[in-house]
């Protein structure tokens, strides 16, 4: 059984472990300052497809496929997965994972994509509804300019708050049979409401999602009656430079600093000024791909023994936008610990 | 503690039970077979709105209100809310919902996310992960129209495969408190893996979604070692008249007769040939519609004592359609029982 403390918050009370975790990220990404890390960098951003979409659905792919390899098991050991993107009617995943013969939960919580499947997938191990499941997420920078602002061919100026959509995907494998896990427990989830206070600048991402953050890790330091000391780690999914700040801002009116415990995958996975990406990294394969190679194999390694992850999500179309109205954003916490004594 | 069956079947230890379901349609579906059973029937196809997305999240957000009064409940009492829609990053939801102060968790399954979402709220509220939980859908003839096929204004003319995408919401609060609850409680779930039989047709819907309504099917009767005779009604999502046919037949094939226990939403919510509506309703608001109505009602009154709910989802884009790529589908499958005695 889970139990619920205060409003939004859930405890897993039976043991559920990160069995295995992958990463896939394309060529930018394999130049920024996490290429060490991840699994696998694909150089060729067609992924051998002969469209962007198509090319997403490959990289989703390959993630889920060396997730289960590094995990040791086979597609049919794989009880349910959780899958989704950004792209229109989230094609990303359905394409991609159709050869899979496995249960498929299709999620719509865009950057938030990674914390909602590791939720979800880590409540049903906990209760036994599942025993193993994978959840996985991705995005593609192409595909998404393309389909949220400009044909790339256009070359339309980007503004400085504007952020870059990540070129990658991750994929972790969760179980509740704790002998043959990694060291990593998920010890709570925190569901987000949805906040929307009014930015309706789709270039400024940052802008538009940092108060969901803020309410969210209100709701769980509330909840639980803890504070940013207790953790080695807050690590935001992609608020980038411009919604980092604006997070640590909401946070001390709050009362809460962050200071010195908070990192934003958007600024952890590129150079900015090298990279030229203006305000960092985005899209639902940077919280995803980040976590799944230099967090996960940072607390493998000791140095992190107790995080919160925190993605975030924009949840505009084009189409709301066009139609004058605001961004509303969500945004979901999971908090992973590394276990004593191993 | 949810202990699975077979390969994809998960049983429910825990009693999870329905504590209120509502429906809310548009004209057309006020003028068929069903009228008597929705809770509102909104003349205007516009909800007082100035745009065709906007109206469809004034008519998710009726649903919720209907259903959270119905069960006698303030926004408050719920722990979290599972939502998605047809519309390009499921903007029905997440617009229709986020005055609500509840946890959202966001889905994509097409037609399916009716089936999808009572299943996972019915898994979080066996667990106690959550206690109260809303699922709910919707569809919008007009928006989803002109996002995958054609302006409205066009007039293109419509195949005789092509379905008419239901103009309706319904709504369901499951609660694991089973004193307060209506007689109705959730037996099991089996989620569905994604089936691609190559169906490039995106007027031809039915034949798309019904392989997909069949291996769960398929899968369900294996893992629980039941066939087509223990239930009362096996009620499919939006299949229309030649989904079902298919559907009939590839079960056949299978050596397993639907005969007389098989029904369609898509078929019981228009009146065909007087509505002109082809091979019949579809779209999300289609099986949630009247699931929350007719089919629920009917239950309560003791005329299905057993029922299994499948709904199917075509996970195709016009994007994927574009690129020549066929539909994947997929269907999950959720058992409702009445309570004995009340």
């Amino acid at each position: 059984m889970a139990h619920r403390v205060g409003k939004q918050t859930i405890m897993l009370d039976n043991e559920v472990c990160i069995k295995g975790y992958a990463s896939v990220v394309s060529k930018k990404e394999g130049e920024g300052p996490l290429k060490d890390y991840f699994d696998k960098i694909n150089l060729d951003m067609m992924f051998g497809q002969d469209s962007w979409e198509k090319a997403e659905s490959i990289l989703q792919k390959n993630a889920a496929n060396i997730c289960i390899e590094k995990a040791r098991l086979r597609e049919n050991d794989i009880d349910c997965m959780f899958a989704g993107d950004l792209l229109n009617q989230c094609i990303g995943s359905a394409y991609g994972l159709r050869d899979f013969p496995i249960s498929f939960l299709g999620l719509y919580g865009a950057c938030s994509t990674m914390a909602e499947g590791l939720g979800l997938s880590s409540l049903l191990c906990e209760s036994g509804a599942a025993n193993i499941a994978l959840s996985l997420t991705s995005s593609h920078f192409c595909s998404s300019e393309r389909q949220f602002r400009y044909p790339l061919e256009y070359g339309g100026q980007r503004p400085p708050t504007s952020q870059w959509t990540v070129t990658g995907s991750g994929a972790i494998i969760l179980s509740n049979d704790t002998k043959t896990c990694l060291p990593l427990k998920i010890e709570s989830v925190t569901f987000g409401k949805i906040i929307d206070l009014g930015i309706t600048d789709i270039n400024n991402m940052g802008a538009a999602m940092a108060p969901a953050a803020a309410d969210t890790l209100e709701a769980y330091f509330s909840d639980t009656n803890t504070s940013p000391e207790n953790y080695d780690l807050i690590v935001t999914g992609d608020l980038g430079a411009i919604g980092s700040n604006l997070l640590n801002t909401l946070m001390e009116e709050k009362g809460i600093s962050l200071k010195n415990k908070h990192k934003d995958c958007g600024l952890l996975i590129f150079d900015r000024k090298r990279q030229d990406t203006h305000s960092g990294g985005s899209g639902c394969g940077c919280s995803a791909s980040v976590l799944c190679s230099y967090i996960l194999k940072s607390m493998e390694n000791g140095i992190y023994n107790d995080i919160l992850f925190i993605a975030t999500g924009a949840l505009m179309s084009t189409v709301s936008n066009q139609q004058s109205e605001t961004i509303p954003s969500i945004a979901h916490l999971v908090r992973i610990s590394r276990k004593e004594g191993k």
